[in-house]
């Protein structure tokens, strides 16, 4: 028999915006049902989700029927002037990120740019990126809504308290 | 004492346009001597490079120096209308990416963009993804550059080789 066109049918759709962070942190936008199948792959033990609202009822059905547990740290954004992203939510969702036990772990919001982008700035900076390589990918996944107050917000960050809990409790040994 | 403003000196330099593209497979624009000590952290076996010009003394000097094999499978880019890249350079370039035993291992051509975006897009291919998603990612990294000719040798290439070499040695356990 000829072999098949296409050895494989090409039908796993990932989240737009998805990638790896680290070997057992991803990040993406919001999974719809036609990303469950992808997100099946992962093998996932969490999901990190940034958004203030509801997580809706399809998603959660997901989790729930795929033993994947749900977190929830609510962000609202950094909209100009007013709307901040404060350090301590930040701190927040690095608990639930960095934690190994709650890996492998997705990290998603609406769009896959601008919170998660912060967050993954933050863990970029615990593992001693410079700044300008944290901004490079920022760039990369928010592109082309590149938010400044996102960029100073992962400059600014204060990372002494997170990056204390987890020096004690080991969570820094990341693969690269 | 009081705490560092910095607990860590974020001083490790990735080359630009660094990813993740599997657990064991890095991307990356060409690496120079400033991004030596990130790369070190990456525990790399090999190092696939895919321009066919000669490799730096100084490159070459620190794969020696940190037991990092060193492949080359030269490509000259899709420029329209006369070059392409054949598909026996990409299943070529695909037999040293997809083995194991050459991982943890780091793929790269001169921006990071082109050539190495042709062959994580085979790679997704193989991986079973979409091509709307593979494109999503081809042209994050491509950005603001992306080729139709790369994305064309993406959707047409023909993997029916390589695909049944990598399910004889049973390299398709991807993680994802």
């Amino acid at each position: 028999a000829p072999p098949p066109l296409l050895a494989a049918p090409n039908s796993l759709y990932c989240p737009p915006n998805f990638g790896m962070v680290l070997g057992s942190i991803y990040r993406s936008s919001f999974p719809r049902p036609e990303n469950f199948a992808f997100l099946k792959k992962l093998g996932l033990k969490s999901v990190l989700v940034l958004i203030p609202e509801p997580y809706p009822e399809e998603n959660l059905t997901f989790l729930q029927e795929n033993g994947i547990q749900f977190f929830q740290v609510g962000m609202s954004g950094n909209k100009e002037p007013f709307v901040h992203v404060s350090h301590a939510t930040i701190t927040k969702a690095l608990e639930i990120a960095l934690n190994p036990a709650n890996h492998p772990l997705l990290i998603h919001c609406n769009r896959g740019k601008h919170r998660t982008g912060c967050l993954v700035g933050c863990i970029r900076r615990l593992q001693d990126w410079s700044l300008t390589m944290i901004f490079d990918e920022y760039r990369r996944f928010a592109f082309p809504k590149t938010r400044p107050l996102d960029q100073q917000l992962i400059e600014l960050y204060d990372d002494s308290e997170i990056y204390e809990r987890a020096s004690r409790n080991n969570w820094l040994t990341f693969r690269f």
